[in-house]
């Protein structure tokens, strides 16, 4: 095992002890200053962030990758203003969930505490960096990141800066820990620190995700992986049914909530498929159709594993289906359990749909995009869960605590 | 893979979309046709359990686990007995959690569903199959199980008997299904059934829980594991004190509530020790005693492994203290995260301890013993949760849900 990993995690567990008993007042000052800090340094950051950047276009990682590793003045103030945004929610800390006096006489409360110690394995936005820290801080937990080795630089520039504001504060800055060792046997150690570490999550693509849900001990949230139907029933509204379906496939490409997948009636298919293919190609999204569909629009076979892929580009499959039974079928078979949406007019289908998707987030007549923190009203979010334990769909404040029974008698005994 | 083993789990897969469904009403009437058929075929499973017990005794098995083994018509008797406590429980699924529009003007439900497929892995205790049945039928969830091999006669009876009652009511019998084989590589195999298997509870020793927690990639509930501790702090009544450590100690033996190890106030050693020794030696507790205890009474030497060790046993280990300070960093060092009590008149401590220990269920002037689905009102309970993630302390019907957002728009898209 290797020394330094168990150090953190130590020095975390510790901590947590500190960060759970501070006062909302306290973690939000300190979330002002670590937003001043990460201005005020902004050029220590950019310095930091140019040498990431300079060795990836090196081993010319792909412009989009670029992109998302740059930071800019303008997306520190960014981060920044992300971080006053958390201060103002509410600290989930403390929260009375039940008070009662039990048949025994004992009087039990159920109070709402932090998870303890959260790991974050992330890839390459350094942006999850702050943003990370703000969430698991606010809701009393101490975090120990796990960022990706190309953002390293950027990562190590961050941290020190929030862990300066901490000190300033008088708060430990083990509240904040980054692991900077890029060894991925580090990476695979650290997914079994179950001694120390409450919570992991992962954030990043299906093959990360993956990796954490097979090796982790310590109990994993597993988030992100969309592979989101629409459902377009014989009675919706087939012109919005365009409008909806391009948003949800083109509004942002590569993002979880994206539609990757069609699912329609075949009593419309003569009438829709051809106005919606059009639309389609006009964004430049590729279509690949079952047989029906084939023989309506000029298409792509689409595959077994066309079904279930999360495309993240702009391709899309299509299935037709005879009816809502059907298409919940299809769907529960390809979901990733996380948004899958119906466009109908038919009350008694909206309500098999909801109830028989088995997902995160089920719609009725809208666009799967809406699956985020902020939409939902949450405030915030470290991700969306696609499983069933815990927490489901967006997950703010709330979903990175847990609860403890705190119970008095009078010097009782049980029977 | 084992074939036979990714049949089960499909069948149960497919099971939930129609358990999940069921009324109330229905389920309800589907537990009372097992409880009768329980009573009713009891000769039946008594015979298949005489099979199990000849088996043991030939081998050996202790007086102990020859009894958890045992099953008589009392004790049938009992378990459809507690069959219909759970049918007289509130029905979990369904209930609103939220109900909300949101800024951007969809609105959004967050509703009780049941988890789907639940898989249960327990020693050998028969009774086991039929709790675990009722509590996540009630629930709404389809359950595999893999009992121990001592029982498995006992368990292939019960199942078969639930599974005619289930048929005699027209829902799908694979709501419960045994897994029949006894070899160890299907059990392992079990726990990678992550696309069938929503969650996974170990129930068992804390061999079979380290296992399950290792191997598994279903999300797992940790349960049970419990190396309770009662501090004495110097303000406590020392009479009461002792009432409740023999009681926590001794009511029942073996049980993860039961307290293992005592922290004692130094300022009251002198005076208290002496009194409890004797108590705890009427009941053949051995002590195990830091040196500060032994210079008072006769004990044997606590190890650190001590302090560590849920003996489920006769045996207690007595550690002094010189403050709360001190006595909730020794419990947070050792403790499992099950149930902590503290003995104090002083509400300064009272609050630190309350606030300070690291555990499911912290208790003022109480014996650990309460920690319990039925104490808590709960009206029954599939186990004890000693992680943070989704559920801790006692689980009931509502820790076998999970929920959904329901997402009304009006062909809605994100701008």
């Amino acid at each position: 095992m290797n020394e330094e990993l168990i150090n953190i995690c130590k020095r975390s567990f510790d901590t947590k002890y500190i960060i759970e008993k501070l006062s909302c007042d306290v973690k939000n000052k300190a979330l002002e200053r670590v937003a001043e800090y990460l201005i005020d340094r902004s050029d220590y950051i950019l310095a930091a962030n140019k040498i990431d950047l300079d060795k990836a276009i090196e081993k010319g990682m792909n412009p989009g990758l670029v992109d998302r590793l740059t930071l800019t003045k303008e997306r520190i103030k960014g981060i920044a203003e992300g971080i006053l945004q958390v201060k103002e929610l509410e600290d989930p800390v403390g929260e009375l969930l039940d008070d009662y006096i039990a048949d025994n006489g004992l009087k039990i409360k159920k109070v709402r505490v932090p998870m303890g110690v959260i790991g974050i394995i992330y890839e390459s936005r350094p942006n999850v960096t702050a943003d990370a820290f703000a969430l698991t801080f606010k809701s009393g937990n101490a975090v120990i990141l796990k960022g990706g080795s190309d953002a390293i630089n950027s990562n190590k520039a961050i941290t020190n800066t929030i862990r300066e504001a901490l000190k300033a504060c008088e708060i430990p800055e083990d509240a904040i820990i980054l692991i900077e060792s890029t060894d991925r046997q580090v990476t695979a150690e650290f997914m079994k620190m179950k001694e120390y570490v409450d919570l992991l999550i992962p954030r990043g693509g299906a093959g990360l995700i993956r990796s954490v849900v097979e090796n982790s001990t310590i109990p994993v949230i597993e988030t992100g992986t969309g592979n989101c139907h629409i459902f377009v029933d014989e009675t919706a509204d087939l012109n919005k049914a365009v409008d909806i379906i391009i948003n949800a496939k083109t509004q942002r490409v590569g993002v979880c909530n994206a539609c990757e997948s069609l699912v329609i009636h075949e009593n419309i298919k003569d009438e829709f498929l051809p106005v919606l293919a059009k639309a389609l190609r006009e964004k430049n999204v590729e279509i690949r159709g079952d047989r029906a569909t084939k023989e309506i629009i000029e298409c792509i076979d689409a595959t077994e594993e066309d079904f279930g892929t999360e495309y993240l580009s702009l391709i899309i499959s299509v299935k037709t289906v005879a009816n809502v039974d059907e298409a919940i079928e299809h769907i529960n078979k390809y979901t990733t359990h996380h948004s899958e949406s119906i466009l109908t007019e038919n009350e008694e289908n909206k309500e098999k749909f909801l109830k028989g998707i088995d997902a995160a987030c089920v719609y009725v007549n809208s666009s799967t995009r809406f699956t985020d923190g902020f939409e939902f009203g949450l405030g915030a979010e470290i991700g969306i869960s696609t499983q069933k334990l815990h927490a489901r769909g967006p997950m703010g404040l709330k979903e990175l605590t847990s609860y403890k029974y705190l119970i008095t008698g009078d010097y009782s005994v049980r029977g």
